[in-house]
């Protein structure tokens, strides 16, 4: 298993990635730039890989408690020995078990704040690696699964926070309103100004009311290889 | 009754416009431009006002035939003043009549495309104007009768193509979804490069299958008062 450490750029965290297995990427960051968590706030990152998202979280806002869910016992394993090297012990907990069966690991509206980097392709909608099966294609859990798991998770006006691709953005809208969300936030990500986003971010209100604030653009270059100041700042700020 | 007479920028063709009342913009500039109708197809705009985009797809694209439906007999009368002012008697008819009543005008999956630039305020949402009052709220038909609208006058894989306010855009997708379309395309609107979008051109199949395409925003100005390239060739190429 061929582990290396990378480094967070934030608070001088690290985090334990298996290169031969997916490693946090892009994706994560940018869900870690975009969802807001207010001070004393709990939050639940559903599918947490190797603890990317929560670690990244713990280290940019004031949330006060962050749970992390893996179904892959090795990935899991390795979520927690990066949170035992950041010292956040007391401020990660990393959860094995599924999205799937979330209603026997945790009780309902015990959360304020759920974040998810869901697998992309719809389950029979691309080739599917040996190793990355399940953090990129639908195997083990779809979207829809994410999406009621969080509904399950969240307190009534809690928010869910969403990275995904814009071409699932439809079905996204349609099953956040299927579980009784609202979508509320809408960003896509551009490698130029003038590019096809490639990624979406997505807030969306647990019974909140009706109102979609679409953001600019987040776009990533301002020329080749040079981030925009708004990428720094989200990657180093 | 001021009218006025204007010049759509397209094979010579004009437009007469009712100065106190609503007169059409961008946003009929715009959706005649992301609008994709084949040689020898048919459309039906719903609710066309002054007939601005029967008269510009006519201009722009080979389709066979365009209709526009339209409940205020005189900007009804007025379209159809425009209409023989160009010449286009053979090629646009329009018709007095409510998009709410459209079972009993056309008959159902009669049209390959439907174009439609709906009010874009919520019934309740916003100050109702004496005269662009239809046009602008939903005092006569909501989102949800131009979709419906749409649904019944469009052949099985048939287009629609609407433009609105990006904040109704999760209204838009989970009406569609109600109504048996699939949301394909999807372009913001924004003034700069690195604005919030103020407008979503969204383009829908009925009984079409899931994959949507978002696509770079469409940016009106690279710098204040000067076009982009591509909203200059919208206008006038």
């Amino acid at each position: 298993m061929p582990e290396r450490i990378d480094d967070l750029q934030r608070h001088g965290y690290k985090l334990i990635q298996d290169t031969e297995r997916f490693c946090f990427g892009t994706d994560a960051v940018l869900l870690s730039g975009f969802a807001k968590i207010k001070k004393n706030e709990t939050a639940l990152d559903l599918g947490c890989g190797t603890g990317a998202i929560p670690i990244l979280l713990c280290g940019k806002t004031e949330g006060l408690h962050f749970t992390g869910l893996e179904i892959d016992e090795t990935l899991a394993g390795m979520a927690e020995r990066s949170v035992a090297l950041n010292g956040l012990d007391e401020k990660i907990s990393i959860v094995t078990g599924d999205v799937k069966n979330i209603k026997n690991i945790f009780k309902t509206s015990s959360f304020d704040v759920v974040t998810a980097n869901p697998p992309y392709t719809r389950r029979g909608g691309g080739a599917v690696g040996a190793n990355t099966a399940a953090a990129k294609n639908e195997t083990l859990a779809t979207l829809n699964d994410f999406i009621a798991a969080a509904a399950w998770a969240l307190k009534n006006g809690g928010r869910l926070y969403m990275v995904h691709r814009p071409e699932r953005l439809a079905a996204i809208i349609n099953i956040l309103s299927e579980y009784g969300f609202e979508a509320k936030t809408l960003r896509f990500v551009q490698a130029f100004a003038h590019s096809k986003p490639v990624l979406t971010l997505v807030g969306a209100a647990y019974r909140g009311r009706p109102h979609l604030n679409v953001l600019p653009p987040l776009v990533i270059y301002k020329e080749r290889g040079v981030y925009t100041d708004e990428t720094h700042a989200i990657y180093y700020g």
